[in-house]
Formats: C-alpha cells, structure tokens, sequence
C-alpha cells in the first residue's frame, strides 16, 4: 500500500491520536503547565511505541524533558534522527479564538487549536510515516526521533542535552517538519539559515565629555570616529571589508542560484510593505540572494552623547554601536567574531580607544542542494506537489537546528508543511488537512527516494 | 595725572564703591533675589551719575533690567559702549568658602567675594577709567554704559531690548571686560568667538523596526546610512565637504597666524588632560587655529535602534543625530544651516527618507587684528604688561556679544583681565589687584590710543 492508500483508510484514527496530542496545553512558557509538558511527552512515547519504535523515554533535561525514541534496522543503513517539539505558544489573547484553543477540530478542510501546526501537527505526521513504514515493512533506515519541550522558549536546555547524549543521538540526517513552504502552489524546501555574530563596540575619545566649542575640530570625536569605522565596514559595492570574512561562504553554482531564483517575489509589492523607495546590498545579488545566501553586516543600534530635546554641544566621551553580521553555512560565527574584533580594532584612528564585545554567536545551517537527502526530499516533494520544490533560504536564525547541526555533525533536511496562513503563534492557529496528509506522502517519499 | 597715579590716589574710594556693589547678592537665577537685581542697578547708576554721565537710568527688559548710561562728548567723535553685567552665578556650596561671599574683602592681593571678577570688578574698572577721563578732562570719545543683568542665564532679555533701543545703543565699538588673558606674563586680547549652527538629522528607512536576519543586506539600514552620510560630512583632510561651506571664511594672513601662535601650548598637556593619545583636526593648521580661526563639524549625539543590554536583532525604521558646525567670523550661521540642509538631503542613498531640522544658531563675532581697535587695544596692554599681548581665539561662543555685534553692527573690543586662578562661578571667587590696577591702566590708554 502507497501513503496515500494508507492515509486514506487510517486517517480517522491519525486525527483522534493527533487530537489527544493537542488537547494537552503544554505551554512552556508557563511553569503552572510544568505537569501537562510531562503528560504531553508521555503521551508522545506512548504514540511512538504504538507506532513501533524500540525504545521510546521521557528524557530529563535542565528543563521541560524530550522525548527520546528509537528504531534499529541495520547498522549499515542510514540513521535519521527526526526533531520536532511537543510545546507550544501561549493561546492568550483567548477571546480572539474562534474554535478552543485545546479543542482540536477539524473544518473547512483544516485542523483548527494551538500546536494544529507548529509543531504538534507537524512533528505528529513523521510518527504516522514511521508507522506506515513498519506496519507495511518499509523501512530502510535506523530512525531516532527528537522531540523537545523548550523550542518556544528558545531551547534553553537542549544543546546541552544533546552534547551530554551525543551517542545516543549519533545520525546521518536531522529531519525536520518545523517550518513553511511558500505555498501549495509553490512548494518549497528550507536549504539553510543564516547565522549570526553579535558584537558591541565602544569608541573613547576624550575621558570626559567636552564642550565643542573649545574642542572642536581638534580632537577625535568618537562619534565621527565611530561613523566612519561603521561607514569603512562595507565598500560601495555592499562588501563587508573585514579581511578574510568571505573565505569560508560556499559560492551556489549558477544552477543552484537558478533554482533558489525561482522563488516568487514582487519588489513593487516588497518596497510598499517597507514603505521604501529603493533596496539595496551587495553587488551581483538578488534581494533573497542578498537575504538568502549572503552574509550581511548591520548596525543594530547606536547611541552616543546627547539625544535629548533641543542642543548641548558636547564631544562625548565615548560612542557606542551593536553590529550584527548574518552568516551563512559553513562560516563560524567564533572566527568572524575574531576577524571582526581584528579589524575593528585595526581601523580606529589615532585619538581614541577602542574596545570590542562578542556578544553571542553561531546559528548557521545549511544543506548542500547537491546532497543526496536534498535530492531525495526535492523529488517526493516534487511527486506529491506535481511540481518540482523550490530550495529557498532564509535569512534569519533557528538555533536549535544550528546546535543540533554543529553537535550532531550531521546535516539538517527541513521539510515544512506550514503555510503563512495557518497563523502559528496568534490565536485561530490551523493546519491544512491538504498539507497534513501531503507531507505524509512527502516523508514517506523522501525515505523511499533517499 | 596718569590712570596709575589716580588709582593710587583713589583705590581705597575705588575699593569702597567696589564692595558696595559686591555686597549685593545679584543671583538672576534665582527668584528670590529679584529686589536685590534693582537694588544693584540703582546702585550702578547712582556710581555712573557719580563719576559723570549725562544721563543713567535702570531700564526694564522682560527680565532684570538693563542700566543704561551716557555721556555726550561730541557728535563727529567716535562712540564707544561699554558692556558688562552686574548679575552673578549663585554662591553654593556655601561651606567651600574661605571668606564670606558677599562681604568682599582685600587679602594675599587680592579681592575675595562673589562678582570680584565676573563682571562687577570687571565692569567696574571701566566706570572708574569713564570717571578719571573726566575728572582730568581727557575725555574725547562719546561713552555709553549698557550693564545688563541676565548674563548668567544666557541674556534671554537683552537682544529683543537691543532691537527696541538700536538708535540709543548706536555706536562704533562695544568695549567688554567679561574674560580672561592667558595670564599676568602672556597678556592677551579675545579677537574673536565662533558661531554655531545646531542641526538634528532624522533617517527613516523601514515604516517599522524589522527583523535584521529577514531584511539585513536587502535594505538600506538608516544607521549605517546615517553613518555613511555623517563620515562623507568630512574628508580625510579634515576638511568639511558640504559646497560652499568655506565660502565667507576669512583666510588669516600669515603674520596674524603668527601673532596667533604665539599663544602659549603644550601638546602633551592637552593630551594628557584629556586622555588622548594623538588630536586630529583639518590639515595645515595647529590644534590653537583648528579651535580658535576655523571652523569645524561634530556629531554632539546620535542614537537609533537597540541600545539595552545583550543582543536585538532588528534593523531599526529610524536613526538619528545632532551635528552642529562652530562658525567663524563672516560665516552666516542661516546661510551655513541652508548649505548643510541642501547637502545632507543630497547625499541620502535611495531607500531612507531624511530630514533636517534647524535647532538654531548664530553666535560668531570678531575683531580684525588690522582695525584700529585691535591696534588700539594692543598698544594700551603691550604698554601697560611690558610685553605685546597675543591675540587668542575662543572655540566656544558668546551668544550676548555675537548679538550685540550684529544687532548693534558695531566691531567687539574684548579687553578681559580675568585670570584662570580667579575661580569664577565657583567658591572663593577672587580678582587680582594687579590686574584691577593695570586692567584701569590699559583701558585709559586704550582711549588715549583709539
């Protein structure tokens, strides 16, 4: 039997197991639902061992506990660890709720409550593709699940966790249903993230503020100072001139740049949303090349001598600035971070001190569209949506699947099933039944193809 | 009889009358002594009427009132008014004082008390020299008294009442005792205060703060745009690159430089006492001319995005700063603010919007070395100290006199006998006897020499 045919005939029962699932409030947010996160993973185990998992455990961490889950076909076979979590957002602002957010229903062609999509549902149609593929003697890999309390709350204890049970998780591929696709007509695949590094700097001048009348045009003012060491930072081109700071990105091949470029996008439609007259960046790129596949460096905050009402003509003694750089794969944020300080340092004039913090770093992740696991999930994706997926980027950061990258060393396949519309996070949170029953097929494809 | 032989003669009268005015507590900050700002208006006019104007009255302003008084001599001759004021900063922190603030005494050869200096010693001199000139009848020149009482509170009443009394003000010269020489050994006379234009500068990109891995690289970000904008205001010479800028700068001639330099300076003083291991400023000229005959351009605060502790990832809609220029003498301070405006809108990358506000401006005045003030001035203190006084400069500005100068359009004489040691506005204000002495001596033959 296909997925389809599988789906087809047990989806009554995915939708009453699924349900069981959500009507668990497990805020993490929120210690009064210290207890549901431990029914909610208790719950997870006892549908994993259902499925027919060999060992599945509620693990403690130095927070909300995961559940840890395994299946061994042959040592020689691949290994894939699927993540997902089981917590979700606060249902709060509750009166804008259309359906009870812990109410699961399913209407208009949607399943309608908090965790629909993100990740219960989501998470949930890995654990029905695992069980098809035992119940219908399909499986051909070793299959480890994941599945976190923390993620909403930004992951607090699980890299640690993770570091600590390193061999237990040992894996070739993270899988991953967590995300978007652009939309069902435009099925698309998360190739990568970008990452970051976070720095402060702090320009002295004068050990006091002084007054620029009597100083005035004679000493460095380390807000000038500071202006011009952001302004040296990018040339005309929108290169970031910090030596060495491109070395490690991984150019895309003109096929693979193609392929992201198929992404749709309306610049008329994009400078309307900023209000903006013009976009601009690194020279010879797209806007969701330059989002997408580019590292970027921007001033996130600056702040120096006098910002009240009306004047006071002061030189300050110091000026400061909180620069960020978003990475791309195969960057360290540890040796950017090092590369910025260097630098930095370096372009500072005579006539003021200049000091640089790291103040966090990391996130990047990627996977190569040349990878077999690419390939395999682009081809069940394609079958299933009839069209061939679009790899798209993003340009922000999730930690957790760089921590899990970096830690696993093993190569993240985001395959997301949510939509824009499916309001994560808001109140009237949904999934697409279309989506839900299309990523089944896609997992189960993905397997078969990889 | 010489101006020496009469102080000799008449100190102890001098003293006398001085302390008299000393005793009154003319704080114009605070309310409370408002009665006690008439009392020293009255005061002065009755030591005018006595020492022989035609006319001396207390004049209401807004504020305090001003004393306003004449003596005709002859209406072919030149006009001379004389400024200073009879108000004074407060005298906390009482217990700092070695002597009581408004019970003046003569110690270590000195005057001790509250305006010993600042300016009722100072202005003083000048009613005693009016009263020897016509006592011996050496009188040759018409003089006029204007001795207001808010200079401690930035005159906010004296300009409009200038405008309301233009004709009775009218002169050729406003002559002020209200600063200080370098010292007793390097006398030296204020040939001029740069002005000041004071802008805020707004650059909005986004219509919100949007999340920097999202946008970064793809918009123009308003602070990097801002810093780019602020670091074009100057090239790498120092020099301010908005067109036109330089245009009404009076170029110095090499012996006024000259003259000029002979200011005393100690570089690493200067960098000690600030902290900074080198100056910078617009090259060809010394860090004394950078400050005292040039003008120049200084971000006094800027601000925008995240400026809390840690990490914001946003790229902020706004960022602003305040950027003023210091003036010198012929450089319209309107015309400077229109030139700045017109340039900084032009230099806005596509992307932001920007905006430029005019927080105001004004302030320069200056005296040219080759008038025959200047030379006047010169001779009378080279003759009196022995030694050729140094023309200086001052960074800051004097609102009051760049006022009265452009009100009145009459050239500023600034003869200031104060000295660093006379710690005024502070505890145990003093002023030397010395200089009382010989500050009378060099303003008679100042009028003997014009």
């Amino acid at each position: 039997m296909e997925m389809k045919q599988y789906i087809e005939k047990n989806e009554k029962r995915f939708l009453d197991e699924l349900f069981q699932e959500l009507r668990i409030p497990s805020v993490s947010s929120n210690p009064a639902h210290k207890q549901d996160m431990y029914r909610c993973a208790e719950k997870i185990v006892e549908l994993l061992k259902a499925a027919g998992v060999d060992t599945a455990e509620v693990c403690e961490t130095a927070g909300h506990p995961v559940v840890f889950a395994e299946k061994k076909f042959d040592p020689k076979a691949q290994t894939i660890l699927v993540y997902g979590h089981y917590d979700v957002q606060p249902e709060e602002p509750l009166e804008l709720w259309k359906t009870k957010p812990y109410e699961p229903v399913v209407k208009d062609g949607a399943i309608w409550g908090r965790g629909a999509n993100d990740d219960k549902g989501q998470h949930f149609m890995h654990i029905k593709v695992f069980e098809y593929l035992i119940r219908e003697k399909k499986l051909r890999h070793n299959i480890k699940f994941m599945i976190e309390g923390e993620e909403e709350i930004g992951s607090p204890s699980l890299a640690a966790w993770m570091k600590a049970n390193k061999k237990k998780l040992a894996c070739d591929l993270i899988l991953i249903s967590d995300t978007t696709m652009i939309s069902e007509k435009v099925p698309s695949i998360n190739t990568g993230m970008r990452g970051m590094q976070y720095m402060e700097v702090c320009v002295t001048g004068p050990n006091k503020d002084v007054h620029s009348g009597h100083y005035g045009g004679a000493i460095v003012n380390p807000i000038n100072a500071l202006c011009k060491m952001i302004d040296t930072l990018i040339d005309k081109d929108g290169h970031i001139t910090i030596p060495g700071f491109y070395d490690d990105v991984i150019e895309l091949t003109r096929a693979e740049r193609k392929m992201l470029g198929r992404a749709p996008f309306d610049m008329e439609e994009y400078k309307k949303s900023l209000g903006i007259d013009g976009v601009a960046g690194e020279k010879g790129y797209t806007t969701l090349e330059r989002t997408g596949i580019r590292p970027c460096l921007d001033v996130n905050g600056i702040w120096g001598g006098y910002t009240g009402e009306g004047s006071k003509t002061i030189i300050p003694s110091t000026a400061h600035a909180k620069i960020s750089m978003r990475l791309v794969p195969n960057q360290s944020a540890d040796k950017i971070a090092k590369l910025f300080t260097k630098y930095f340092l370096s372009i500072a004039p005579k006539g003021v001190k200049v000091t640089v913090k790291n103040i966090h770093g990391g996130g990047c992740f990627g996977l190569p569209m040349s990878s077999p696991a690419f390939k395999a999930a682009s081809r069940a994706i394609g079958e299933v949506y009839g069209i061939e997926p679009v790899p798209s980027r993003g340009g922000g950061s999730i930690t957790v699947i760089a921590d899990a990258q970096k830690i696993l060393k093993a190569a993240p396949v985001l395959m997301g099933f949510g939509l824009e519309r499916d309001l994560i996070h808001s109140p009237n949170e949904s999934y697409l039944l279309s989506q839900f029953r299309k990523g089944m097929e896609s997992i189960a494809l993905f397997y078969k193809y990889l």
